[in-house]
């Protein structure tokens, strides 16, 4: 029995997943709002963020037989380079395993990859239509050129704002959390140095902590490295204030001073664009069946948008698109039974990440600082090394691993209990023992 | 200088908001969606839902002179009479202080008068006309008549799924947090006896409380009751399992039984329509300003819709009208700092009551069966009674004060935290000895 789906966007969530769909047999039509990312000229225009891929997003990409294609698009990183406000650089490796290094890759490149992938794979995509109405009896999607297209399965991979979301819970008790952040973004290109070389350390992730503005950097394959710049949207140093030339610069120059010789036209770069802005969405349902056994589903950030701070976005998406296609496989003729299984299992988790997302926010804003709390994670770091099994912080659990989110959690929070025994048992000649022969191997999370 | 406002929607806040809005001097259009509520026939199919007026409402339609004038359409409600599953009723009077009464009164009644009260102060009406768009940097609202209403000050008095929300929010960064309760509800009339008096004591609520469903009557003028079943939507004995008249009468039979007495057509009643739903909706910002001194502004169900179980839906959005009204008289010729004062002070409490009212169904569906929890309610009320400005219960203060729902709460934790330490300090028999002395004077809330 042949069975036809509709994917409503072709970004990194919809491609992957009408990969998935083709290769379990699904003729798959993919309707995306923008242009082909193929076209010449969109690399510059569209959005040029890149991405740290993680363990999550491997695994996704190496089930789909994408991951040896991708390897020549990225750039390992083997750990983090923290840039402090006095001009000190502190390396800290992520590990010496080899599952544990993080990908670097430009969410155009990947983009390009996985929809060439799908059309090698006999998806249709049609560029440039907007969805204007979802019907979730049938289901089919209405898009603005006045065509209907009616399939079995609907999926909604169309970003936080997901107007498949949004169509299918008119009149449905629909939970729908969406919450911005008071900081927003800006991108920055740290270029290659004149020598045509990278201007600093390519193979690691690159960060300048900061209670009052943060900058995160992921090298790029050319030398270059894209730096994203998260500031406070109010305030006098936050982006509301800094809209004259000589205020950034002596903004930069007191908060952030290496990145005036890493990005030398910083100023006009910060000055060209305005800030963006993060949103955590939670909503539920994600899906809705019909009595004939079709269905509508919701995947990556239609389902759940997380803030960027546990670099976990996209990886996320991918791991939805797995389960997802793990449930299919589950129940090959039941797909309400299917997409009731995928909601039930995933939801839990991605919810979880959700919170873990605002959490990392605050560490890496606030609690960076505090003594204690550096002294924990240091604690917590020394004692994986110990029992590398057995212990295994949190961002580990996350960023290397496919435990599940939920799962991670909990157990670490089994380990923070402990851990508040051990730090609260320590006294304060003992911790300074303990941490100061840890400082040189620590990394910082 | 005269000013104009157009209030979006025409139900108790809008209404109200009008009248307040007029005495100030403002040139006022409200525009509603619904037709006029004084056209014949529309009292019988409208929201027939009656509503208990606590004291923050009071205040407000004094304020505006219209408490004296509604008195004849109220009944007053000295306590609360619980129907316990096998048959037995108690009474719980609400206080011996006169201001320690509620009134319950039709929602139609109350918004005829509000609606006749602001045409005599010569607000103007627009029936059955749907906004379409609101701009915000005007700001005007445009209805679906293709016209166009500027003005200095618009209100979105809407309700809980406000159409002035979702336009004036498009493009900003707005948090907005909606959930559905799992239960539903439907409403049933306890109609006059055949001697054409009440059926059951007149001036009281009445309450059925149980984990698996409620039931809460309001008195009407007439002599009936309105009551409001409350079950689970989904499950045996919730709205789906309940669809055959058999398992009706058997369901109320078993659960309510003197229903099948007090209203003798309770199954066709039930069976008659759909359940209703209940929404928390939480969001903000709440006003948006123009550089040129106008402004928008949510008030009411539109800003913070909050389930009914602490029955401040209403009051609440009584009080905001009174709120943003000290306001505006604050500051007569700064319409942005009103709104921002508005929004403000105001939103941190309301945040709080959609909290509470959450946490009062959990404490009528659940917990009302624990010992521990009972036996703590009974010595909060005991402590009330001997010293009655000190100590007041939080039921108390939110119902029967104006006192801020934020501060109510934080002074309830304190109480909370003393009575914590009294409830465990009591053993056995002198916790037994002092819930059984109180018992009969013992109120249920």
């Amino acid at each position: 029995m042949s069975r036809d789906a509709v994917v409503v966007g072709a970004g990194l969530a919809g491609s992957l997943t009408a990969v998935y769909l083709a290769r379990r047999g699904f003729g798959v039509r993919v309707l995306e709002r923008r242009g082909d990312p193929r076209a010449p000229g969109v690399r510059e225009e569209g959005r040029s963020i890149n991405l740290g891929l993680s363990q999550r997003g491997i695994v996704a990409l190496r089930e789909v037989g994408l991951l040896e294609r991708l390897a020549p698009l990225t750039v390992p990183m083997r750990g983090r380079v923290v840039h402090l406000a006095d001009g000190t650089l502190r390396f800290q490796p992520y590990g010496l395993a080899e599952d544990q290094i993080l990908h670097s890759v430009l969410r155009h490149d990947l983009n390009v990859a996985l929809v060439d992938e799908a059309e090698r794979l006999g998806v249709e995509f049609s560029w440039g239509h907007r969805v204007t109405a979802v019907d979730r009896a049938e289901p089919a999607v209405t898009t603005d050129d006045g065509t209907s297209h009616t399939a079995d399965l609907v999926i909604g991979a169309d970003g936080a704002f997901s107007a498949v979301r949004a169509h299918l819970g008119r009149g449905l008790r629909v939970d729908l959390h969406q919450e911005f952040l008071e900081w927003g973004y800006k991108e920055l290109l740290i270029p290659v140095g004149d020598d045509g070389g990278p201007r600093t350390e390519l193979r690691a992730l690159h960060v300048w902590p900061g209670d009052d503005g943060l900058i995160v950097a992921h090298p790029n394959a050319d030398g270059s490295l894209t730096a994203t710049v998260f500031l406070p949207f109010d305030g006098e140093h936050g982006f509301a204030g800094l809209t004259e030339p000589e205020r950034v610069r002596s903004f930069f120059a007191r908060r952030f001073p290496d990145t005036l010789v890493l990005i030398p036209d910083v100023v006009e770069q910060f000055l060209a664009h305005p800030p963006a802005s993060l949103v955590t969405v939670r909503t539920s349902p994600w899906h809705v069946s019909t009595d004939e056994g079709r269905g509508v589903v919701l995947i990556g950030d239609a389902a759940h948008a997380v803030y960027p701070f546990f670099g976990q976005g996209m990886n996320a998406a991918f791991e939805d698109c797995s389960v997802l296609d793990r449930c299919l496989a589950a129940h090959p003729h039941d797909l309400p039974r299917a997409l009731a299984e995928f909601e039930g299992s995933r939801r839990p988790h991605t919810d979880v990440l959700a919170e873990l997302s605002k959490r990392n926010f605050v560490e890496l804003r606030d609690k960076l600082r505090s003594p204690l709390f550096t002294a924990r994670k240091k604690v917590d770091l020394a004692l994986h090394r110990v029992f590398p099994n057995a212990w295994v912080p949190l961002y580990t659990l996350i960023t290397h691993t496919t435990v599940p989110y939920g799962e991670a959690l909990a157990r670490a929070r089994r380990q923070d209990r402990v851990l508040g025994g051990v730090t609260a048992a320590l006294t304060g000649a003992a911790l300074a023992g303990l941490t100061r022969r840890s400082r040189n191997k620590g990394r910082w999370s």
